[in-house]
């Protein structure tokens, strides 16, 4: 792992690390976040002499970590703090302060942050809380405090977070649990959160895990500085090799995806763990789409689509750093696993397996070639149990490896130590560094022993950059991901990014008022999606004229703008074989309908052509306030609510990206001709999904949700058909 | 937690435990386990001067643990081992040993089996491999070891196995890495596992976060003794009160079912991990259902009936063994969460929700007390961010404590301290103590610091009992878990057990021969299920007179031993609406068959009436090789394949566990009256799953697999349906 450490001779703050970005306004901060992670200087503003205190924990912490910048204490009431002279205010440091620290009450914040402006000083972390947090009033003067700093020229962390650490550098500005983790070791993981506390929690549980970390930073209510940009800042910071994220929400959706794709760029994975999934998908909404959407599912699929790795716990985070720092990614999914014990052979098969590994069989040569080295009671085939035998002679247990790795069906390795100790630990490790060194494919190591039973073997593993994990299980999670993502990266490789960072959304201008079937289908076939041929019948009407050049069978269904679900106030007939029974049908269409929803204004009916044999989806978009047009798609008909399965993808978008959504779904095989019917035309639904995104994106100025339910999936060759629509327009 | 240390002036083995039992043969070993367990005197045949070899370790092992009762090594070649007189054969001990560890080659150790048996032996554990695992031979072999035991009366643990420890009392009568772990806390966890180095790994770990443990047995190739027997054992034994196992495979899967309920009689719950589940779904069968049946939902189902918890990790299994071993449970799942940091409450929130909480509101009096307490910038509803504010005077946060487990909303209470260290956590630590002990719910601690950062603060948590886990993810898992778990136990307290354990499965005497849908659908009816009102008309048959009776509109459908996929070949046609329209239909499934199944035998049709409204399900049987007869019901149609949504329970059980099954479903809506639709006969359908559960029993010894696809669940009142039934007896 690089190390940020200053070299002799250079100062804190000096720009070694080549040329950073991120800023957007000419300011005392400069044009990026170099000053902040690594500042020359610290001002304390509303230092405490009590070092216990908010306002004191930055100037011990600073001191005990052994920063070599200038540590600037600004309080009125104090000569000096802990021997470090003490300012009256900003504007009186006479050293070079980049950053200040701020923990005033939040009414003397705005004055704190004047006075940093005046001092020259680039970068505010407020600690102070007490603003939108607590409501209305609160949010107003956070307002202010931008306002201020930008007019200032002040970058702003905060308010209401919990600082910034940088640990190769020793920049402890920050209170809280964190400011007492000096030995946390460094190296290349830098993170952000939006809750400063459980964020500096996963830096400790990782960090005992054995994770090296360099810049972390809690956001709290992002006044000015933003998650995104901070990841941005971390993925041009030429010392961090992994960047990881817990947020809860970003108010620009596209700007969190161009910073995942930017990192695909750089080779730096970005991990982001969105907390809030269970207060999703309460929204009272009219359409099918938009209640099978909870905002979870849209943060997902963004974080597929621009290679971000979703995670959902500090061990998972902690070992995809591991898996994932050292930058070799696996070329495919296939894993070949060598265990010293039967059990954790199996349970890493049973969760490889169901994460999407593939346990594959070896080459025939390398069974032969195995057969040789494993003793009489293991197993040669994958996953092999070279049982703890092999360690009486060490050299059986690197050919072993040798061999595994060796074969072309294997993308990584896995090694299953269980919890072997000492002397026999230390061989092996020297054996697997010695493997691992001459190999490009991954090398992974699970294992349960505890550290101080097998400190030299760690540090031969940890210093060689082979991954260990302490269960079987989790290393084959973390494996599976890593597999995922190398495959998630090369597959966005090739295409276009999105529209539409920091673009206008909805203003509702454009089509307003009600639509029914009639209006909504006319603009899923103006998007170039077919939709049945029907005739409107108005109440009054004689249908012959209108129905004329229609075919038989026919369907009847009610017009009306206050009748959303037609099917239950019996305003639908199906199965409508001669022009008697059409008659009936729209009679006995108007007498349901008087009953089922009898003060609904009726226009009239739409009589369509019935479509033939296909499968019945979904297909639709919701105009998400976070990341604008969002196409769902999903399986039909009653089961699309009984089984909510439906996938989503960001607006525009590609055809393969098309085909991951329909090969997401659970229900996939529906479309692959499962049980004996025949094969879908999918790639007619590939190209209408394509189109649809193309429309969701192009009305999204007043497009607020559009349903296509059903769109029937005809046979290979026969296309699709939008059998019935619905649209909202924002703001209805 | 009880302790089983000696006491002063007890002799190591003496039997203060109370009565155990267990053992079905008599023999040296008595009618319990608690010989095994604490031996008086420990015998190593095969003993080796080196001690790290497999035959020393085990030596070296109780002379460092301070084992107090006599080691007598055996071996010819020696007069003394590690200054222990070493005996020339097992016959030659002159100290009363009630445990010999095997450790001589596989051909040697018959005759050693043999000797203990004379020397008065009661338990041998062998530790030598070489025997079933190798192959045919090596099994035969085995088969000879299990006989020779039994003759010699000595109960056999192994061969293959990795040996015993009980901790409390120091016998480490083993060998691998778990003789090293001389420091694992005492407690009340005992464990067996069917993979020896993988289960002593989960012992590792699982003692690093602090857990204690007493008896873990590691079973090898279960030649004699087997898991469930250990298990039973382990329940009667006072100084347990938690168990859990790894396990692979069990012969008789009954028996490993009332193991689980005598558990729940005991009150001391069983954790059990099943490797081997991507093995499963590969069996080449006829049936639907056993074609949807792996052998893991099976086990899986088998678990839920009888109160096992499954667990899927060592950590999962760790956070349980820690949640549930202080023997507080849950009366619902309703929780209150109390964090020091917005983020922890919030990805609490998430994974609890998903897994079954209900994170409840709080009762209008607690909000209003809690406010009282809680800083502005905290939040007062549940999960409650009371802040690390509150640390500034400790009372608060006993009171907002005593205030959330004073609410009648909340069945149990999570505290998610994030990673506070030192003297905060210790006062913290004292505060949950004493509010812990004041209350009946259960008071669970979600903790990231390292232990060494607030040893104080663990000690005082561990010594009240109040279980702590490193990460909220983790505890609002086993949180839910333990909620499940605890509504099981009061569910299944009035449950009748179940039939069968070592009963005689099928043996194919009954029906035999080929089961077309006549034949099948007469072995519904015969069971009780209502089927189709239908007539055979053989191939050159009149149908007049046979259709009499049955009323339009009919369906036809192909009768034949050769064609199990009817309507893949065109072998059906419905909605068959008057006589003449009958005759046609004949004549086009005769003919379409001719087509799509040329050489199948053809014996006629079968003409049924159609059947109105209803929703689709699957019920059948598998006859399991380890359960016996299994009731399978999902979800019907081609949805049935496409989602797999689908349940199991072992045959018979009663109504309480048939709703179970339906309230399993993902699709469970649809018998609801999903977006619609008519609410199902459930009452029927709870009284069919129930007669086909009792039928699958009797007819055990003949059914290898029933298939009714579709069994019809018609609107509330209207019952159940068969439409088409399929049978296939044993060995067919």
């Amino acid at each position: 792992m690089t190390s940020l450490r200053p070299q002799a001779g250079r100062q804190p703050g000096e720009a070694s690390q080549g040329s950073v970005s991120g800023g957007d306004t000419v300011s005392n901060a400069g044009d990026g976040f170099e000053r902040l992670f690594n500042p020359r200087g610290i001002a304390i503003i509303g230092a405490s002499s009590n070092l216990d205190r908010i306002g004191g924990q930055p100037i011990r912490a600073l001191l005990a970590a052994g920063y070599c910048g200038d540590i600037a204490p600004v309080n009125p009431r104090y000569e000096t703090i802990a021997g470090l002279r003490c300012y009256p205010a900003a504007e009186a440091i006479d050293v070079r302060c980049d950053l200040a620290i701020v923990a005033v009450p939040a009414e003397a914040v705005q004055a704190a942050i004047e006075g940093c402006g005046k001092a020259g000083i680039g970068f505010v972390i407020v600690l102070s809380g007490g603003f939108r947090e607590t409501g209305a009033e609160g949010a107003a003067q956070e307002n202010l405090l931008a306002r201020t700093a930008r007019r200032a020229g002040v970058r702003l962390i905060g308010p209401n977070c919990q600082g910034m650490v940088n640990f190769p550098d020793r920049v402890f500005a920050a209170f809280g649990s964190i400011t007492g983790e000096l030995e946390v070791k460094t190296g290349g993981v830098s993170m952000a959160f939006q809750s400063g506390g459980f964020g500096f929690a996963i830096v400790s549980l990782c960090a005992t895990e054995g994770l090296g970390f360099r810049t972390c930073v809690s956001t709290g209510n992002e006044a000015d500085v933003t998650l995104p940009e901070l990841l941005e800042a971390m993925l041009d910071d030429p010392g961090t090799t992994i960047c990881g994220a817990y947020l809860e929400g970003v108010p620009d959706g596209r700007r969190l995806m161009a910073v995942g794709r930017r990192a695909l760029d750089a080779g730096k994975p970005i991990l982001v763990w969105k907390g809030g999934s269970s207060a999703s998908g309460a929204r009272a909404v009219a359409s099918h789409t938009a209640k099978l959407a909870g905002r979870h599912e849209i943060y997902r699929a963004a974080f597929r689509q621009s290679g971000i790795i979703e995670v959902e716990d500090i061990h998972e985070m902690g070992d995809l750093f591991k898996v994932l720092e050292g930058g070799r990614l696996p070329d495919g999914n296939r894993i070949g696993v060598l265990s010293i014990s039967g059990g954790s052979g199996i349970v890493f098969a049973d969760r490889a397996t169901a994460a999407g590994l593939d346990l594959a069989d070896f080459a025939p040569h390398t069974a032969e070639r195995l057969a040789a080295v494993i003793p009489a009671f293991g197993s040669a085939a994958n996953p092999v149990d070279i049982t703890s035998g092999v360690f009486n002679d060490i050299s059986l247990f690197t050919r072993a490896l040798e061999i595994v790795l060796d074969d072309p069906n294997i993308d990584q390795l896995a090694l299953l130590l269980a919890s072997i100790p000492g002397e026999i630990a230390r061989a092996a490790a020297t054996a697997i560094a010695g493997v691992a060194g001459a190999t490009r494919k991954p090398v992974l190591v699970a294992w349960s022993v505890q550290r101080a039973r097998a400190e030299q073997a760690y540090a031969i593993l940890e210093d060689a950059g082979v991954p260990i994990v302490p269960t079987p299980v989790r290393l084959a999670s973390a494996a599976a991901a890593a597999a995922v993502y190398a495959a998630r990266r090369r597959s966005l490789a090739g295409r276009p990014p999105w529209p539409g960072v920091g673009d206008a959304k909805g203003v509702a201008s454009g089509p307003t008022g009600a639509f029914d079937e009639r209006r909504a289908k006319q603009w899923v076939a103006s998007a170039g999606i077919p939709v049945t041929r029907d005739a409107f019948v108005a109440r009054d009407a004689d249908p012959d004229s209108a129905v004329e050049g229609l075919a038989y069978p026919l369907v009847v269904k009610v017009v009306s703008p206050d009748i959303a679900h037609k099917t239950e106030v019996g305003g639908v007939r199906i199965g409508i074989r001669d022009h008697r029974a059409l008659l009936d049908a729209i009679d006995d269409v108007y007498r349901a309908v008087s009953v089922g929803a009898p003060s609904a204004r009726i226009d009239g009916v739409l009589v369509s052509e019935m479509a033939g044999d296909g499968v019945e989806s979904i297909a639709g978009v919701v105009n998400d306030p976070t990341f604008g047009p969002v196409v769902a798609f999903g399986v039909g008909g009653i089961f699309a609510e009984v089984f909510r399965d439906v996938t989503y993808r960001v607006a525009p978008f590609d055809a393969a990206t098309a085909r991951e959504m329909i090969a997401e779904l659970r229900g996939r095989a529906l479309f692959e001709g499962a049980r004996g019917q025949t094969e879908s035309d999918t790639d007619a639904l590939v190209e209408a999904l394509c189109v649809l995104s193309r429309f969701a994106w192009a009305e999204r100025e007043w497009l607020g949700e559009l349903d296509i339910n059903p769109l029937l999936v005809r046979p290979r060759g026969q296309g699709v058909l939008a059998l019935d629509a619905l649209v909202v327009p924002l703001g209805a």
